[in-house]
C-alpha cells in the first residue's frame, strides 16, 4: 500500500475559541525530496499554546500562519529518503515539520537526536522548548533564592512542572495551580511540590493565600486571568514575574470588563518594586547548552520527572489542540503521528 | 522678637485630591534641644509627589503619617544651637525636618552640606533624591543605548528633566511630555530634548507617536494614566519601563472604569518582551557616590541643567503641594521656609 501524506491546514481564522471548522485535514501523495532535500516522516508533533497566536492575523513576535497553509509546529521525525549530505536515512530529527505526516527538509534548523541519550519525544518537552522556557524564565528572570516561594500555574503542563521542580532543586518552596484534583495530587505526590491548588475551586484565591503564608517571591506567569488576580495581592517586595504565556486570554476577542485593573497592577509594581519581564524562548537559545546539561543531569539523577500526554493520530490534532487551550492535557501534549520505532 | 515654630500637621486624611482642610498650620514656641541634640532652622522644604501616599492609611513601602503629626519631608536647614558633638552651629544640614520651621535632631541620618560645592537647595533636587531617582531608574533599569528613544512624562519636573538630559548624554533620543507650551519650549530649548508634547492636547497620543517614529525603547514611568495608555502601543521589543511614580493616580479613590486594560498590558509584556520594574529610591543609596560624581560633573560641565520652582513660606506648603499634584510646578518645587544665607 502506497503511503499518503496527511496535513492539517488552517482553513479559517478563529473568532475566540478555535473549532474543528478552523482546520482542514487533507491527504495527498507523499512529496518527493528534490536536490539537496530530504523527506522526513513525522513521529511526534508537539502541541503548544503559542500556536493559538499564529492562527490570528495580528501583529506579534512571529508571523501568522497563512490561510490554506499547514499549521506551524515543531516535531520529531525520521529521515526516510535523503538527497542531503548532512541527513542520512534513519536519522531521528527535530525540526519544524508543521502539522504534517511527511515534510521536506533542506537540512536548515534541523537537530539530530540520539535515542540512546533520551527518549526522542523529550526533545519536544522536558528537554525541548517547554523545558528551556521553564529553565530560562525561572532561573534567569525569576531567580528564586533558597526559602523563597515560587508559584506557577498550569503546573501539570509541559512548562509548569519543570518550573516547580527546578524551584525545589534551588531550595525554594513550590506552589502549583492545576485544573483537577488528580493533577494536584500528581504535583505534590510525584513532582514534590509543597502545595497544589485546583483553579476550578471557587475559593482558589483563599487557598493560594493559605499556601503562601510568607507571600510570593516568584510568580511564573503562563496563564493570566483569574490566577494573576489571585496572586497580585500576595507579592512580596522585590518579587519577580517572568511572563511566558497568557493562555487564559488566548481565545479572548475583547478586553475583559472593568474596572481597569492595570492601575492596581502598576501600583503594586511601584510599591512592591516588582519586576515583570516578558520573554520568548526563541530569544534565549544561548542558554541551550546549560539547559541540556542541567536538566538532563537532573532527569538522570531522578530529581526531575516529566509526564507526557500523547494523543494518537494527526487527524486528531485539531481536537487535541482545542482541548489543550482548555487545559484538558495532563503533562506535555504530543500527537503520535506514526509509530515510534525507538519504543 | 522671639522666634516661633511653625508646623504643618496632617489634620485629616484626604478622600481623593487633598484640600486645605486636610492640613493644619500651627505655631508655638521653638523647641529646646536636649542632651546630645541640636536645633535646626529650616531653609528649604522639598515638596514631592510621594508625600501624597503618606497621607493615606494604606499599606505601602513606608509608614503613613499619623493624624496630628507634622507632614513628613526632607529639607535643608542650618544648625542654630547644638548639644551634639557632630553638629556645629552654622552647619548646613540635609535631613528629614518634616514640614516644620524648626526641628530637633539627634544627628542621625543628617548629611552636612558644603555651600561652596553646590547651592544648598540642589541637595533636595538635582543632586538629591529626585536626581538619584532619575539616575538609577534610567541608567540601572532603563539602560538606554545610543540611538534609542527614551520617553519621560512630567519632564519639566524634578525627576523628568534629569531623565531626559541623562538620556541625551548617553546618546539616546529624548522625548518629554509636560503640561504647558512654556514647559515644552523649556524642554527643547533649554534642556535639549528632541521633542516635547503637551499632555493637555487632545491629540497627545498621535503627537507622541509622531515624535517616536522608531518606537519607544525606554519609558520612564512617573505619571501613569493617559500617558501610559498612549505609549503602550509604541513599545519596541525589549523595551524597559522603570516605574518610580504614578502621580496621575495618587488622588484616585477607585479603579478607573473598564475595560480591564491589564490584559492588554500583559499581552504587550509578552509579545514585546517588555521589562517593567518598580523601584524606590531609598533602596538605591548604594549608587549615591556614582550619582554625585556623574551628575555633579555634568552640571559643572554645563551638560545638565536644572530649574527650581520656589514657593515662599511654610504656611503656603499645603497649597503648593496640592498644586504640585496637579502639575502646576515648573521645575523642582521647594518651599523657602526662611532666608537662604548662602544666596
Amino acid at each position: 500500500m502506497t503511503e499518503t501524506q496527511t496535513r492539517v491546514l488552517l482553513a479559517s481564522r478563529p473568532k475566540g475559541t478555535p473549532t474543528a471548522e478552523n482546520f482542514e485535514v487533507v491527504t495527498g501523495p507523499v512529496p518527493e525530496p528534490g536536490e539537496g532535500e530530504a523527506l522526513v516522516k513525522a513521529i511526534y508533533l508537539s502541541l503548544d499554546p503559542y500556536m493559538r497566536g499564529r492562527m490570528d492575523d495580528a501583529k506579534s513576535y512571529a508571523e501568522p500562519v497563512k490561510l490554506g497553509d499547514p499549521m506551524t509546529g515543531r516535531g520529531v521525525g525520521q529521515v526516510i529518503k535523503s538527497n542531503n549530505s548532512r541527513l542520512t536515512e534513519g536519522d531521528f530529527v527535530l525540526g519544524t515539520w508543521d502539522w504534517q505526516s511527511h515534510a521536506i527538509s533542506d537540512g536548515r534548523g534541523v537537530l539530530k537526536l540520539d535515542p540512546a541519550t533520551a527518549p526522542i519525544s523529550t526533545a519536544l518537552g522536558v528537554l525541548g522548548m517547554p523545558g528551556l522556557t521553564a529553565y530560562v524564565g525561572l532561573l534567569d528572570i525569576g531567580q528564586p533564592k533558597e526559602g523563597e516561594t515560587v508559584v506557577v500555574a498550569a503546573a501539570s503542563g509541559a512548562v509548569g512542572g519543570v518550573v516547580g521542580q527546578i524551584a525545589k532543586i534551588k531550595g525554594a518552596r513550590a506552589v502549583g495551580i492545576a485544573g483537577t484534583p488528580e493533577k494536584c495530587a500528581f504535583l505534590t505526590d510525584e513532582l514534590g511540590f509543597d502545595a497544589a491548588i485546583c483553579h476550578r475551586d471557587s475559593d482558589m484565591a483563599d487557598q493560594i493565600a493559605r499556601a503562601c503564608p510568607d507571600g510570593i517571591d516568584v510568580y511564573f506567569e503562563n496563564v493570566g486571568g483569574a490566577v494573576f488576580e489571585a496572586v497580585l495581592p500576595l507579592f512580596n517586595p522585590f518579587a519577580r514575574i517572568p511572563v511566558c504565556g497568557l493562555i487564559a486570554r488566548y481565545n479572548a476577542t475583547a478586553l475583559p470588563d472593568g474596572p481597569d485593573r492595570s492601575a492596581q497592577l502598576m501600583r503594586s509594581v511601584l510599591t512592591n518594586r516588582l519586576m515583570i519581564q516578558g520573554f520568548i524562548v526563541t530569544d534565549r537559545y544561548d542558554r541551550h547548552g546549560d539547559f541540556i546539561n542541567d536538566v538532563g543531569g537532573w532527569i538522570r539523577d531522578g530529581k526531575l520527572k516529566y509526564r507526557e500526554d500523547i494523543v494518537e493520530g494527526l487527524e486528531n490534532a485539531p481536537e487535541a489542540f482545542i482541548g489543550l487551550l482548555g487545559g484538558e492535557n495532563f503533562g506535555k501534549r504530543l500527537i503520535r503521528v506514526s509509530d515510534d520505532p525507538t519504543r
